[in-house]
Order: structure tokens, then sequence, then C-alpha cells
């Protein structure tokens, strides 16, 4: 037996030696690799066996994923039995299908579709752990938590545990393209293999699945809101149906995007008017073939009338009419319409800023009501920070849909860590006042503050075809706080960063604590290098990458940085306020009050809202222009602060992933002190100012920083 | 003991099973997984300890292999030491780094840089085995032989073995654009991270190092043919002298390939004339420059006035004067060019297969001593099979470098499997008679039959970033192949492909030999579906994916399948004969009069070199007509044949490898029925002839077939 057991040993050792078995991130927060032996020891008594059942396919996953999880997690296979045969069992499943669970008699009332209790019971005289829903999928929702806990080196013996998803609908967009590209993606190409399906079913499409659902994703947009329609012909719509069998079993629905005047380019029709007969039904007859193919199939979700895209006003109608078009198509099966707000015209002389708001706030209560309208965060366009965007608040009548970025287009792509979960939570916590005090942005988009039933968040991916998902580890945190979030709004980012950091990496809290601070402060950092004090849209052309405060190469006004920033001799900011745009006034009374007064708004909204004198004094008795430079050149010092951090972890994790993130801090150290070079030079080319004492100045000069050319940049269509 | 035996063993297994614990071919041939315990027993005896030196860092990686491999193969670590103190002792190096090796004075001349032996040695009584060579790199190449051994269960008590490569420059041209994209790449995006570079190198990148240096490849050309000048400027050369870093302990030298007109885009010269002065002395300063920053720079491969690219003949100069220029500038360095003989145009009535030659062939003689004129296999461009290229063996006076495609771009693309050993095997055993009898392609390459010392092999290379590097499992023994065969032309692609499938696989002779029969014969089976009896150029337009035989939407003619297979009323083929375009002529006056003759032709040249009636009476004794559908349904039936063969192999390997191969199968079974359909349909839309008796009609409509078209086929330049 010894001999044996050492040889086994040896064996099963050397396998996991072997080259494809380095830490390389493919795992994801679901890394199941043994807790500490005292751990083990702990948890063993809580999983002696496992009772789940297996009729339907996420029966099935579930139970898979138990049993995954808690032999990678415990070091032995837990059993699997049909009754209670030990203290320490776990007993998962729904009152429906099993009698065990039906005789416990819990409270399953309002758990609804994806709810979940795990408790800690008594059964026959044995201490059992129940995870329990009304559905399979709550069930399945359950099991992740579990194994949560496990991960996290959370006490299981004394669990009371009720979970309810907040947002109906908890949604990834992904901006694939069908040729592989992915905009503003910077983990490789995208992971939908178009071509091979749907013959070919990559199993990276199961843990696609798996670790959606472990975070409470339900849903999945597969294609890029600049949409062909070709994803609508039979043959796609063959492979768009084979994605969806491999995520039916983990709860998530496919939806895609569609491209308005489809009823022209693939229907054969002279019109994509949304009012015409033919129109309308050309698109029920599309719906009818997709819901044959996919039953659960979800919707679709639209840009109209957006950068060159077609829509409802090509034909005079409005973006209801739109809308609500596709959403009667979509009705029949239960099926429904994101609508984008993210529409600005160059031809329109307005700040852009004001341009979506105008024009979705006169269409409120007219859409139908299988419609949300998608707005994203803010006004801008998923800037480091922006004020939330007016339209919450604003349409009580109409479900409004968040749309968040994930992938980090304007946070320094790939390579600069950056936790999103501080900006997600500024947002959800923002005070519309729409209803007085604590009108939240999160009781906005969880239907709590006017009653809307259907609700939802979406999400635009940074997954790709990067052997770690996400083109770096710490992007994977911005997945995971996203579905943690889009499950429940109100939660905190640091608590979820935790979560994130225990999975990911270790319980060591030694390692922890300093990861979670850095990753909380990493946002600010961000802002600080690249748009501090309310600046915003000072990136490269087009594709996005560094600084160009400077440039005015891009066609349209509202492309060009100095259209947002509008520096000159005597100050810098735009002027929102009442004398300006009168942005301000798209916001309830009370904060348009304290956003048009200069004194009263929050300094890191400051040039966002005013045009304000370079000599202005700020709250800390400096000018306006000290506070700049020093808030550029503290973005820097915390950069190096996170590196420092990185580099006394050394040796608490594997090598492959430590040493990955440090060649990235390298990268995000380099960047950043060229954003506040490059920025302070231009500035200061424009206020005349000297620097302020003890402030190194630009390593090169503005002319340096302006010649910088870029080809090739990640993400960025023009492939 | 035990019990903490039984734990660690269990903790060990475990963390195997975790999610990225898959089989998804990234270890390739690599893979160091337990022998069966008989085979370990066997082999622990020679392999009791290591000494290796670590002075350099080729010494290093060595060392490193050799205890990756060991370990992984044998079950536990060969511990190092520093002289022989038991029998089974391995020792690798040279004579001048390890006074042991010298002292055992084993005959190392005429090993030259990359030769080494293996050889079962007694040193002060105890048995050992020596890997040795002149170089550190030949040590590493006969480490990984040594490993190899193991890995396909040969016997290892008493060695004596000796090697050198018959081809000195051994290298994969990747077809890689900047933008990720790879021209004819069916395995996703290029595996080059061109924009993290220089800050990041990828453990892939070693890996693939790996790969290469176990096979002999020695170079490596990062970027396509199709070059932009942009890869010479000062950003882009940090970049590939980061790659060249990693590369350069595995004896790997990077090239590059260059845009003929860069001196003009990145220099600010008014011309690229090679005659003028002021171009000379641009590449002459960009070749220092390029040497600056790597020491081993492998030199230029160029694509001049072909298919659009600029060349030397647009200020109307030959080839020998573009190809000299760029030789100058890289001789003082010792580097190379290496110029592709690919070239026609469609400006030239003349029959396309003649172009290269008519350009070429004068020139012999003219090319100065450190450049390669590269040509590829073929006269047409890498069809399922053509004749080889009648300039080997016409260009006495310059070395000729083969190019074979390793990507599948005419054989079926990712999904076919297609084993390309038995093609290349063909081509190289061609024998031009350039010599009289036995003047093999091989010998012309190898430089043996004009005594060249420049000689080399390179192959367009079908690597990725998907996974499994090649886009399936069965296209890795195509890299592999390659590899063998670059460093040993005259070897036997069956026995390459036995070592591949047991270093992939498994030694069950059980699958070994059916999977190497499959794989044998499945270049035939391809090429009866697509284009038997000396048909070729086929495919659809541009994507080259699926039959088109009735294509005529290209803008040039000799893009057009009706170029190629000519078939009318009559018959069918090109007339390349002493009455048609005298193609023939270009071959060596034996061989010219055999293909000059329908009746001596081979039957697989027969419609390459002739335009031959439908009835035309072959062999067989049936018509020419019935011979072709014939071949047509025996390519489907092989590929069926091949499904069964695979089908009784389940449960011999992994489950992950073994599905995707099966499905990969059901692909080629329905695309293999396509193209015998189609083409039947057409070709006998054109005959106006029957089917033969017994043979099934196509499935449908030539029509149908006709009206297919595809977006987004991968590989397409069009993204």
């Amino acid at each position: 037996m010894r001999a044996w057991a050492i040889v086994t040993l040896m064996l099963a050792m050397i396998s996991c030696a072997s080259p494809s078995r380095a830490e390389d991130g493919y795992e994801l927060w679901l890394r199941y690799h043994p807790l500490p032996p005292a751990q083990v020891t702990l948890y063993n008594h809580q999983a002696t066996e496992l009772i789940a059942g297996a009729a339907t396919s996420t029966q099935d996953v579930t139970r898979s994923e138990l049993q995954r999880g808690l032999s990678g997690l415990l070091g032995h296979t837990v059993s699997l039995s049909d009754h209670i045969t030990h203290d320490g069992a776990i007993v998962v499943g729904t009152p429906g299908s099993s009698a065990l669970i039906g005789s416990l008699h819990l409270n399953t009332q309002n758990l609804g579709s994806d709810g979940y209790l795990i408790r800690s019971v008594m059964v026959n005289g044995h201490a059992a752990t129940a995870i329990v829903a009304q559905t399979d999928v709550g069930a399945l929702y359950g099991a992740f938590h579990f194994l949560r806990l496990l991960q996290t080196a959370q006490p299981i013996e004394h669990l009371d545990l009720r979970e309810t998803p907040r947002l109906k609908l908890r949604v990834l967009d992904h901006w694939d393209y069908l040729n592989g590209q992915v905009e503003r993606g910077y983990a490789g190409a995208s992971i939908w293999d178009w071509w091979k399906l749907p013959d070919w079913r990559a199993p990276r499409y199961t843990d696609y699945a798996r670790a959606n659902a472990s975070i409470g994703i339900n849903g999945t947009v597969l294609n890029n809101v600049n949409a062909g329609a070709i994803i609508l012909t039979p043959a796609y719509l063959q492979k768009v149906a084979a994605l969806a069998d491999v995520f039916r079993p983990y709860g998530i629905r496919v939806y895609l995007s569609i491209r308005f005047s489809a009823p022209i380019e693939i229907g054969g029709l002279k019109t994509a008017d949304p009012l015409d007969p033919q129109v309308q039904a050309w698109w029920h007859a599309k719906a009818d073939e997709i819901y044959k193919l996919i039953p659960d199939f979800g919707g679709f979700l639209v840009k109209a009338n957006s950068e060159g895209q077609p829509g409802p006003e090509d034909y005079h109608r409005t973006h209801a009419d739109g809308a609500n078009m596709l959403a009667d198509a979509l009705a029949p099966h239960g099926g429904v319409v994101m609508w984008r707000a993210f529409v600005y015209s160059q031809k329109n002389p307005e700040d852009r800023a004001k341009q979506a708001y105008d024009e979705f706030k006169p269409l409120d209560g007219r859409f139908h009501a299988n419609v949300l309208v998608q707005v994203k965060n803010g006004p801008i366009d998923f800037q480091p920070r922006e004020p939330f965007h007016p339209l919450f608040g604003a349409m009580p009548k109409t479900p409004l849909m968040m749309e968040f970025e994930i992938t980090k287009e304007y946070l320094g792509f790939a390579t600069h860590l950056v936790y999103l979960g501080p900006l997600f939570e500024e947002v959800l916590s923002a005070d519309t006042m729409a209803r007085g005090n604590g009108s939240t942005v999160a009781k906005v988009i969880d239907g709590s503050l006017e009653g809307h039933p259907l609700t939802g968040m979406a999400g635009d991916a940074n997954i790709g075809t990067d052997r770690n998902w996400c083109g770096s580890d710490f992007n994977q945190a911005n997945w995971y706080v996203f579905g943690r979030l889009a499950w429940n709004p109100m939660q905190s980012s640091r608590s979820i960063a935790e979560d994130w950091v225990r999975m990911t990496f270790t319980n060591d809290q030694a390692f922890v604590k300093p990861v979670v601070d850095m990753m909380m402060g990493s946002r600010e950092a961000t802002v600080d290098y690249m748009t501090p004090l309310g600046l915003v849209h000072l990136m490269g052309p087009g594709h996005h990458y560094g600084p160009a405060p400077w440039d005015a190469s891009e066609s349209e006004a509202d492309w060009r940085p100095v259209y947002y920033h509008r520096a000159d001799h005597q100050g810098i900011g735009f002027d929102r306020t009442s004398t300006g745009s009168d942005a301000v006034a798209q916001y309830a009374p009370a904060l348009a009050a304290q956003f048009n007064d200069v004194k009263q708004t929050p300094e890191q909204y400051l040039l966002y809202f005013h045009h304000v004198p370079w000599d202005y004094r700020m709250r800390s008795g400096q000018t306006l222009w000290h506070e700049l430079v020093a808030h550029y050149t503290q973005g820097v010092e915390d950069v190096k602060q996170m590196q420092e951090t990185w580099q006394h972890l050394d040796g608490h994790i594997d090598a492959e992933r430590y040493r990955q993130v440090a060649a990235f801090l390298a990268v995000q150290e380099k960047e950043a002190q060229w954003w506040r070079d490059a920025c302070i030079a231009y500035f200061q080319s424009i206020s005349g100012l000297p620097l302020p004492p003890g402030y190194a100045p630009p390593q090169r000069s503005l002319t340096y920083y302006e010649s910088l050319k870029f080809q090739y940049v990640p993400g960025f269509s023009s492939w």
C-alpha cells in the first residue's frame, strides 16, 4: 500500500509539473486549488456527502460543479448519496425536484426564479447544509455561493443565507465582430469561433458559462452593437443556437445585437421603416424563426441612429417607434429589447453631454413593456470619471438599464491595474434626488424607485482569447465585480474585491489586505494621472491610447479633446452651468443648483461643469493650476506605490502571475508618467504658468509628446 | 509517513483535476507525461543522475529541459551532479565546456555547429550516456533527441547515435501581420503580442522556442512577406530584439520580411533603386542598427515584384540586383537574404507555371554568396499535388531554399486531417535528373548536388493563438514533420509520423499503427476529393475555401479555376506539352520527354500537363471521366474510413482530444462530400456525360453549389 501510494503520488505530482500546468489565469476565480490543511480539516465535517439530483441539465452541472469544487478545495471526492447517512451532508435542489428538500419545509417563498437559501439544518438527527431554491438555476447560484464560502475561508457551520438578485437582467455585451476582432478589446480576439460553429463547441464556451453563472450573470449579447445583418441569416442563427445550447444549463440566455436595416439587407425589402407593415411582418417572422431554434432567446440589443448606425430616425420615426416595433415581435416569445440611449450627432451643435437626455427624456412613457433603455453610466463615454448620466431619475416611466464598460478603453487597456469596482459603486450610489434624498442610481435601475419589474445591468465585456481571458489577471476582477454588482448594486466594491482576491490568489491575509487596498486606490490613481478634477476625453484620437489633450485631428468636433477641456490662457474646463451649455439643468433641481455653483460643485467634477481660472483657489488653498499639477503627480506616485506594494508580495503567490503583474505595473508607471508629463506640458503651454515649486518638469518637450503616433493599437476598429 | 503520503497524493491529484488541466494540446509533442511503470523501471537504470553545465543560457535551458523531461517521464527528479557517482548517469555538454566530456575523447570532428553524438559509454567503471556536441546548441539538440528516445519507448542501453543536419537554415516563415492577423492562418491570431512587446515577454514565446529547438528549427521570420516598412523602425526593432533574446538560448535566430521600398517610406529617400548609392547606404545603416540590437540577427526574407509588392524591377533592375544590394548590407554581419522566386505577373500572357523559371533561370550565377533563392515546392501555389518546381535542378550556381506551406491554405484549413509528410516527401524525393538519375530535389536543396555550403528549407507556419497552437491536434504533426525533414530531407515521413504519434498521444501500438496509417493516407484522400489526376486550383475565390471550379469572379485570369482546368465539351486539363504552353521544356530533357507524352506521364499529373478527352482510356481501362468520378468518390470514402478508424480508438487517449478530432473529422466528411459533389456536378455540366454506373449523383444541384458565398473566412486578408 505504501509503495503504491508513493508511486502514484509521484506520478500525480509530475503530471502536475508538466509544461501546461502553469498558473496562467485561465481558471479565473473558480480556482479550486487545495485549501490549507487546517481549513480542510474544518470543512471536512461539513462536506461528508453530497445529495444532488441530475434529472435536468442544470441539476447536472450544479452537481458537477460541487463535486469539482469540493474535490479541488478539500482534496478528496465527496461521495454522492441518495439520502443523508452522516453528519455533514450537503443537499442541493428545489422542493419540487427533491422530496428530501421538500421535507425541510424551508421558506422558499419570494425567492423568485434566481434566489436561493443556504441553511445549516438538521435532518433525521444529522447536521446538514441545504442549498435550496425554487428553480434549478437558483440552486446552481446557491452552489456557487457555497463554494465561494469555502474558497474565501468563511465559516460554514451555522449558515442562514438568503439571496435574491435585485436586477433581473445581468448581461455581458460583447463588442465582438464576426471576423474575430473585438472593438475595444485588449485580451486577444473574440472567443466565439464562428467559423467552426455549430460543428465545434469549444470547451472554453462551457468555462465561460461557468464563470458567468458563478457571479449571477444570466445573459450574453454575442455580437457588437455595430452589427451586421448577417448574424440574422439562417447559417449564423444555427451557430448562435449552438452557443445557446452550451449556455442553457447555466441559466444564460443569448441575445443578439441587430442591425436596424436588416429587413433591407437580408430581407429584400425596400425600407426598414418601423411603421411599415411589411417591415413589422419581417421582424415577427424573424423572431419566430429565432425562437424555433432558441426557445429561451433573450432578445435584441440595438444601437440606432448613433455613430453611423441606421435607425428609425432615418424614416422620421422616434426611438420609441423603433424599439416598440422590435419589442412587439419579441413579446409573444418573452423576449426584450435593450435600446441604447448612447446617441449623439455631430450635426447637433448642442453640448454632446446633453444630447441623449434631450432625445430620450421626451420619450418617457412611450416604450412598450418589454423595452429597456440602456444608458451609459455617464453622459460622455466611459471616462475614468464622469458625473452620473442625467437620464437616471429623469425617465420614471421607463425601465433604465445601466451600461458599464468593463473593458478599459479609457483606463489603460490591458496593462494598467485599475479596479473598476469603486467607479461602478460611485455611480450606483450617486443620488439622483429624483424623488428626494436617497434616490440613488442603484434604486433607479433596480426598479425600486418607480416600481419597474423589468430591470437590468449590462457590462461591455473585457473577454478575449488571451489565456487569462481578460488581458491581465487583475482585469478579471472587473468582470467579477460587474457580475456581483449586477446581482446586487448595493454591495460594497471593497468586499467584492476581497472575495475576488481570496478566490483568485490566496486567503493569506498578508497578501489580501495590501492587494485589496491597492485595488481600491487604483481607479483614483488613474483619474489623477489621466483626467483629474473633472477633465474628460483627453486621450489619443480614434485608438484612445495615451494622452493627446492637444489633438484636433478627428473629423468631428466632439471627438476632439480640445472640445472637452476648453483650456485657454485664462483657465480650463467646460462651462455647463446656466451661463454655459446649461447641462446642469438636466439634473434634479437641488443637484442642478449645486453643480451650477462653482463653490458647491465637488472638485472631482469641477472642470466638467465649470470653466475655471488657472488661479482659482481650490479648497486646499492652492490654485487650480497648482492642484492640477499636484493631481497629475500624485497619480504617478500612486502607481509607484502600487509597484512597491507588489514587490513586497513576491513569494506569496505563484511566480507566473506575480511576474506578469509586475511587468504590467512597470508599463503602467511608464505610461502614467507619460500622461502626467504630456498633459502638464500641454496645459502649461496654454496657461503660461511656471510649475509650482517642487514639481519636476516634464521629461520631454511638448513637441515630442505631440509627435508620437501609434499604429496597430489593439481594440481599434481599423484592422 | 504513510498518512502524509496519502494526503499529499490526494492534494497532488486534485490539483491535477482542476479546470485548466485539460488535455488541450498546448504541450505539443513535448508531452512529458509519465511513461508506463514497466518502461520507467527500464529507464531508471539509465537515468540516475544528470551532469550538465549551466554556464551559458543554452546550457541552462538544456539542463532544464532534461530535468523537466526526465522528471515528467520517469516520475522522479533526476538529481544533478558534478561528477559520475553511479551507473546510469547522463552527461551532456561539449568538450570545451566540460572536462568530463573532454576526457571521453569522443570523435566530435565534423559535427559542425549543430550536430551531436549520443553514446553509451563507461566512465571510471560506471555506465553512462553521453550527449556530446561541439557547441551548446548541438548539445541541446542531442538532449531533445535523447528525450525523444524515452518518449517513443526506444531502448537506450546501447546507444551510438550521430546526427548532423543536412540543411543549414531550418526556418519557419510566419505570415503574421503586425495587426495580429495571420494570412492563411487557421489557428487564431498571431502569437506575437507586438503591442505588449518589448515590455512583456509572454511565456508562450519560450514554449515556441522549445518546440522548434526540439525538431532542429533554427530560424523564424516573424512577419508576413507582404511586409510593412514599420517593422524596421526603432520601436519595432526593440520588440524584435526582445523576441530574439527569448529565442537565442534555443539556437533560433530571428529574420524579418522587409519591404523593398522601405528607404522611401521610412528613410525619406526618393527612390529604392538598388543601384542608388543612397539606397545602398540606407540599407547598410539599417543593417548596422539591427545588428547592434540583435547580434545574431538572421537576415531578410523578400517578396519583391510579386502580387503588388515593390521590388527592383520598379527601377528596371533585376531580382539579383535587389537581392545583392541587401545581401551586401548584411554580409559584414553574417546575415543572409532569402529571396522568393514566387513571382508572376498578370501582364505576362505566359502560362503562370512557367513565369518564375523564366525570370530566375537567367539569373543563375548572378547572386552574391549570402543569397538563397526561395522556391515553392511546385510551380503553382502549394496545391494538394503539383509536380516539383522546375527551378530545382535548373539553377546549379545558386543555393535554392525549399519553401513548403505548413498551414493548410489549400488542404482544408484547420479542420481537415491531412498529414503533409507524404507531400513533402514526394517533392523531396522527386528526381530532377539535372545531373542524371538520382538528382533528387533533396540533393538540390541540401547542396550536395552542386556543392553549395549555404542551404535551407522554409515552412510557412501554421501557428497561432489557438491553445493547441495549430488549430487542430493533427496539424501539429505538420509543424513537426517540417522540422524533422528540414534537419534531414532524406527521412521517411512515415517514421516521423510514428515518432509524432508516440510523443503526442501514446506508445500504445493499438493506437499508433492505425493512426499512422490514417495519417499516411490522408493527403491522397484530400487530393482525391479536391483535385485528383493533376487538377489544381479549383478552390473558392480569394478565401480559398471549398470547391469553385466554375469560378471566374477573380479579377485576374490566373486566379480563376477555369484558367487551370480548361474543361470543355471535349476534355479537361492544361496542355503544357510542346504543342501547348511547353512548360514541360523547363524540366530536364528526359523528364520533359516523359511529361510531354500523355502515355508516359504519371496519371497523378495527367491533367496538369495534358488536355485529355473525357473518353481517354486510363491505365485502368476506364475512361478519364469514369476515373475522375471514381477518384472524387474514393476521397469521400477514405474520409469515412478515417472516421471509422478513429471511432475504434475511443478510450485509447484522453476524451478532450478524442472529441475534437472526431468533430473535425465530421466536418471533413461533410466538406469532402461537398467537394466531390460540387466538382462532379460542374464537370458533368461541361462533359455532358452520365455518371458511371454505381456512383451516386451529387446531393444538390450545381446551381446550389454555385450559390454558396462565404464571409469572414479565416486566414483571408480582407478583415
